[in-house]
């Protein structure tokens, strides 16, 4: 980037608004006063001009674009994942096509075959699932960066999280708590994932707490809200409820805490749950909710670098981003 | 779509996965026993197979592209316009582009320019802010559907809901629960969505409870949540806070909610809020919140259609959609 300024830069050094500062750099001079003109372009003499780097290589017609195949938009931690990839992308000029798969894999492929017969430099496919064509693209050698999930084919560029040492920093919290009835719920359809996080819990419990066992007790449902839900009703009445859950997602200690309510039991009070992601909402209006903060704003930046070394033929190799529990 | 049957339909009837069935289609017979290659291509042969739009029209070079302008990914209701649009145009053999503007007329501005001299057929725009680029594509008749908030250029196609009536509606409720001495919060920097929302408020209470005035207070924050809570920071001690507020997204009724805890307020048992969106995660983890539920999912499959009204070169005018408020 350099010493050169942005937009902003000089809209803040000259105490007007961006749009008026673009307007001038586009040369339209006749909406600001002449003294706002001279000083807008005084400034970019001075200090350089940084256009936006994708808009740069746009016009330039260097643009790249990458493909996200995520399953679920409207999951805050998609959703997060999402917007730090876009905007690591966007500074290295490049532009992110959003592609929601629903988790199923007809569409994953469909996605997978449409994007690389068209246009794309490379892939970014958060919580894969198997599919035909993404073993073909995994055998092709595309650029492919997985997150969250790793490829279901083989050893390939991944960022994430160590999911079984979360599980078990979970554990380690409840453990502080005082629990000794714990439980650990997942959905019915199991990822490798949630699996690690499920059994990095169990096993760390058992191991610290001798003579103790962790049930573990699955949900249905079409998402994790859902076999949450699902999974917490299938803990019987309210008397035999454990005293602590782990949930491998916040999505699911949501489903958790309105199966809790409807049963009058208090959560945290009677049931401490743990999720894993720590949502940003969590701050808001789950102040409930301990959770493992998996570091999405951190994911984006070594995205980019992972697909930058798979297009240098490069190995790009597993990062594994460092996590926190926050306790509430 | 006609009659033709869909990969998950054949795999539903042939009792087998879809990856299976996409196999069998795409030629790769050798991974599934040779009765159920046999049972799937007969029911390809009998049904006739409808490939998914979006694969079949890229494959074929017919592709279109439509970004999506939004101001922030990671607020739920932003996240769920994407969702439906997605889905509405991936039915209409469409991909969406998201384009993350950070509600920054810079961004705007390199993202709409970038987009338009490089592919897209559209664009829509959700809470577009005022700027240079957006002015010069409204003026050249580009095609764009104006989501949530109204061209800042002039009556153009345009997606969203009543907002007087939304606030008119959020009045009635709190008159209905009893409240008497009403507020309403507001960012300091006012949308043209937010100002009818608060109006609307405002005029209806007052009509109804004559004597009765609305406060009304506005919080300075980079995003809703910090303007909420920084608006209901500026109520004044718990004693003076009022019966019932009016917060115009449910993002700043989070804000408010996260200020009241601080406080010792009780919500709704001291104050009753009333939002503006029913975010999808409401039912889930805040049962204290009323809100105007928005049909977000409703909006994909009518900005398609203004989409394809503008590209025929037909006015495309104003949908309102009917909204609901969702009592708590």
């Amino acid at each position: 980037m350099g010493a050169r300024a942005s937009l902003a830069d000089i809209a803040a050094e000259a105490g007007v608004s961006v749009s008026t500062v673009s307007r001038i750099a586009n040369g339209a001079l006749d909406r600001a006063s002449p003294a706002t003109v001279e000083k807008v372009q005084r400034l970019i003499a001075e200090r350089g001009f940084r256009p936006n780097p994708v808009g740069r290589s746009l016009r330039g017609g260097e643009s790249q674009l990458v493909a996200m195949l995520a399953p679920n938009l409207d999951n805050p931690a998609m959703a997060a994942i999402a917007a730090s990839t876009e905007a690591a992308l966007r500074d290295a000029g490049t532009v992110m096509i959003l592609c929601d798969t629903h988790d199923r894999p007809d569409l994953q492929d469909e996605y997978l075959r449409a994007m690389r017969s068209r246009f794309v430099e490379g892939f970014v496919v958060v919580s894969a699932v198997a599919s035909p064509e993404l073993e073909a693209a995994v055998g092709r050698g595309d650029p492919i960066v997985f997150v969250n999930r790793r490829s279901p084919y083989g050893g390939l560029a991944f960022v994430g999280i160590d999911n079984r040492k979360a599980g078990a920093d979970a554990a380690d919290h409840l453990l502080a708590r005082g629990v000794r009835r714990p439980a650990a719920i997942h959905p019915a359809e199991l990822s490798s994932t949630i699996r690690d996080r499920v059994e990095g819990f169990v096993e760390r419990f058992e191991a610290q707490a001798p003579g103790v066992r962790v049930r573990v007790v699955a949900g249905a449902g079409a998402n994790h809200l859902d076999a949450g839900y699902a999974a917490a009703g299938a803990l019987g009445p309210s008397e035999e409820w454990p005293d602590g859950v782990l949930c491998p997602s916040d999505l699911m200690a949501y489903g958790l805490y309105r199966a809790a309510l409807e049963r009058g039991v208090r959560v945290p009070g009677d049931c401490e749950p743990v999720g894993i992601d720590d949502n940003a909402l969590n701050a808001w209006i789950a102040p409930w909710l301990s959770s493992v903060r998996v570091p999405y704003p951190a994911f984006g930046p070594r995205i980019v670098e992972c697909l930058r070394s798979l297009r240098q033929g490069e190995p790009a190799g597993e990062i594994l981003l460092p996590h926190a529990l926050v306790r509430r």
